[in-house]
């Protein structure tokens, strides 16, 4: 029986969408992994959450293992304020949602925001994840261009403009990832934040801030797009996965209570006890301040090793941004298809996602790639980019 | 600024479907639950997953902390293939997804095949949860009575053969807990079971088969619909929730590839790869047939402390379906609202499910209750239901 003729016809195009194949295909043995967002595993605490779990279970017993009855489920929203204190940030308990990571809370805004006739605006480029979940709502995409100084909200106003001018529905939101940007590395200015923000308000969209690496700054930081907001137009994700272990899957959405009450009503896979109870007694347990410093440290210096085997391996036709945090380094070779040139990376032992996963239009990352300095060490880094220098130079 | 004008028409619709309160209020201190559905804590295995987390960080370090890693997610999936083949089912790799939940399999089912003008059937009364989700898809939810022997599919053939008779759309599926219903306890027989998928059959309409206390049988079991389904129809969605330990969050959907493939690509919570590795080391160190054993005599036993109290303390006024497994008693009280009975009950000290919340129409539920042994001790039990038994008296 074909099952299939019972999915409704937006699911059926939804499932079109789906990409034929993996963003890279199995990697060779002893391959360098320059492609994968994973925190190092050295910063990934694995002592402390196994004496996380001894302790919990000790003390409460099956509590944490219900439904609901652990109090560390409750005292984790205490501790996500706490980091979103850090990012000027203050909520109150109706205005924060714990969800499954940052995936989860972009889904569920989307769900509860989008339907078939709506816009969205996204960066150009920005997270695969964020554009494949989009498009299982709506069609309407609109991206606009990021440069060195993240999204160029002049380019946005003048696309808002016209599409005003031309009686066009304006967006829902906008989706961005101001700080620290994914795949590109880049942080918004403070002009062009305030400048956004002005437009959410000529304009009337909502702005969606994914702030997965807002914490990982190798200097100083600016104000959250959401510490800015005054309108409630704001909703900001925040996620554990970059600074604790993605494998835990917790995340969270601050917003107006409206926004949080609709997204808690949507979804449907109920609290994690089990999870959130253990993060939050790793958190108490954690000095968390000094975790970030060591977490910032480790990241600056990986970066620099990246950033100077560039230097070093990378002909003239290969450009790149200069992140200033994070966990990724956004990089241009004129001239070259980076999704050819893809296979003889892997032969050579380096790997990297080619840039047209990125964009809507896959045409416009062809010379892209980007490179993570996250998961290896300093050592494999440096023989990552030699190998990749060589794969380049090969092919000019 | 009002962020809820920006919500589309059908979710706007959704939330007005928001119960304004708790199903039950706040219990007093020392209160006898004999309302919720948690699994006994003597049999939570909280020392065994302690040791489980200890024993995968040792081994694996960092590996269940990423978004991919350990081996042992994918050992999850044999472990969860086992349970199926007990309950006569085999599936495929490409036929099995592992979900938050039952839950969220419900939520994903609804995802891919429900738009606002399906019809899906529901047995009456049915597990609240998945009323609340099939009403955040259409608003076309079709009752079938279940009496002792559970689903009436006698009735269902009836509405179905009016409905093709006066040219209207048939349920794209219908939901049933064929075995240890929640609320009722019932069991479908095996006649009803033939009947069912041949009406599924004629009238072309999927099943969705939650099978989530179905291992916890006190004698003998039937065969799932799923293990008698030829044509694919049946999607059986099971759970480690009753068995394990809820704050897990691990269910599963067992079905045809194309509705596993669907489900994977709208359930963008990702995988849980700390909470799956630790159930699946749990599973590998246990001799689940034996913890299962003891599962059935705990609620074996604690299924006739109730009854028997039932016997003793409750009046001529009250009737009750006797379960051969599961977690419930449903009882009917003649003249008696059970949802204004409540209040009396807690300041008795015993708590219940007012049946009205199992039903689309609550109307109809006025006069049952539903009972839960899983949780309370048997003296806790005969304790609760004496009080009970207090309080339907003093209100005759």
């Amino acid at each position: 029986m074909n099952v299939a003729s019972f999915f409704p016809e937006n699911i059926k195009a939804a499932l079109k969408n789906i990409p034929p194949g993996e963003w890279i295909p199995e990697l060779p043995e002893d391959c360098i992994r320059l492609h994968c967002g994973y925190p190092a595993p050295a910063l990934v605490p694995d002592k402390e959450l196994k004496a996380a779990v001894a302790s919990l279970l000790e003390e409460e017993r099956d509590l944490p293992l219900h439904y609901i009855g652990s109090p560390n489920i409750l005292k984790l929203k205490e501790q996500i304020k706490k980091r979103l204190e850090e990012r000027g940030i203050s909520v109150s308990e109706e205005e924060l949602l714990i969800t499954s990571g940052a995936c989860q809370a972009i889904d569920l805004i989307a769900r509860i925001i989008l339907d078939e006739e709506s816009i969205v605006a996204v960066e150009s480029p920005t997270y695969m994840e964020a554009l494949e979940i989009f498009q299982n709502y709506t069609k309407h995409l609109i991206s606009i261009p990021v440069d060195k100084h993240g999204l160029q909200t002049d380019v946005l106003e003048e696309i808002l403009a016209e599409r005003k001018r031309n009686g066009l529905a304006q967006p829902r939101f906008l989706y961005t990832i101001p700080t620290f940007q994914n795949p590109t590395g880049t942080t918004m200015t403070a002009e062009r934040r305030q400048h956004l923000l002005e437009l959410a308000d000529s304009y009337n969209f909502l702005i969606v801030e994914d702030d997965a690496y807002g914490e990982l700054s190798f200097y100083k930081n600016l104000p959250t797009l959401k510490a800015m907001d005054k309108m409630s137009r704001v909703l900001h994700i925040g996620s554990f996965s970059k600074i604790v272990a993605p494998g835990m899957r917790i995340g969270w959405i601050a917003g107006a209570r409206e926004i949080i009450h609709a997204s808690a009503w949507f979804k449907k896979d109920l609290n994690h006890p089990f999870a959130q109870a253990t993060m939050a007694v790793y958190l108490a347990n954690t000095d968390f301040e000094a975790k970030l410093l060591t977490l910032r440290d480790t990241y600056r210096g990986k970066c620099a090793v990246l950033l100077s085997a560039l230097e070093q391996y990378l002909p003239e036709s290969a450009s790149w941004y200069v992140p200033e945090g994070g966990y990724f380094v956004w990089m241009k070779i004129s001239g070259v298809d980076t999704s050819k040139m893809l296979a003889a990376a892997l032969a050579e032992g380096v790997s990297y996602i080619p840039g047209k996963y990125f964009f809507m239009n896959q045409a416009d990352g062809t010379e892209f790639l980007r490179l993570s300095f996250s998961y290896e060490d300093e050592k494999e880094i440096a023989e990552g980019i030699r190998r990749l220098g060589r794969v380049v130079e090969a092919g000019l």
